[in-house]
């Protein structure tokens, strides 16, 4: 098949040696995947957060936009911590990661589960039961960061 | 109005100083927050045009998933060029970003366009249509780079 040149062109560097079946070309690839997953996360989650506190005003619309696009992230980032991936790129993530996948899968569906229920929380354009499930998320996030996130690494 | 104990712990940091209207807490969050939304429209860009050069069998459905998100990511990093992000981490954004808002915002609405379209194929199911549009994509991108991206600053 002949190649896209334009493509090709912008690709060339993250297609060569590509094993068939990776999600990410390389370790550095997956991490800047992950933190820029996490990122845009945290980001529109302050946002309904600082409503859900009074900071900004309660906007029902923009809840249920931020809270949408949480879900959606929420996601992305767990496809990302795959054999090999614990250096490549400074990241805050523990060794325990891979040493503990199973509760590690358990901490990151609870917060999936979390922000799902964040999202029914918004939609219902209900104050009450967003602040209750912003709390709820904010709880998961920790609850992750305290046994699965430590210090930058160096590398 | 009594804050969320948990809530407030997370993110007692971004809260400190926020002027009301602000997107972004600081120019380091929205940086950190537009090369995150790059990186993952990016990693999902490329398992579409890893299909449509036949690197990657062609799967439909995943060709779907992948557009749909590249479309929704593709609005998000364009709200974080705000005044004063020009520093603060290291970046590749040129001055030129700021110096010409009106064709910085050209090029970017025709990359949000050209990743419609690439939906709209993807959704048609049709290889020859997927494989046209990714190249219309990778050159709206590389025109945008081209013009408003150059090598990383040191802050």
């Amino acid at each position: 098949m002949k190649p896209i040149h334009t493509t090709s062109i912008l690709l060339a560097g993250l297609l060569v040696g590509l094993p068939a079946a990776a999600q990410f070309q390389t370790a550095e690839t997956a991490i800047k995947y992950r933190q820029g997953a996490f990122s845009v996360m945290a980001a529109h989650f302050s946002r309904i957060a600082m409503m859900a506190q009074g900071i900004q005003p309660f906007d029902a619309k923009l809840v249920i936009e931020n809270a949408e696009l949480v879900a959606e992230m929420a996601k992305l980032p767990f496809t990302a911590f795959g054999p090999g991936t614990d250096k490549g790129l400074p990241t805050r993530a523990k060794a325990e990661v891979w040493k503990e996948p199973v509760k590690f899968k358990t901490a990151s569906d609870r917060m999936i589960a979390d922000v799902a229920k964040l999202e029914v929380a918004a939609k219902s354009g209900n104050f009450d039961a967003v602040k209750a499930a912003v709390g709820t998320v904010g709880q998961s996030c920790k609850a992750c960061h305290d046994e699965f996130r430590g210090q930058k690494s160096a590398d």
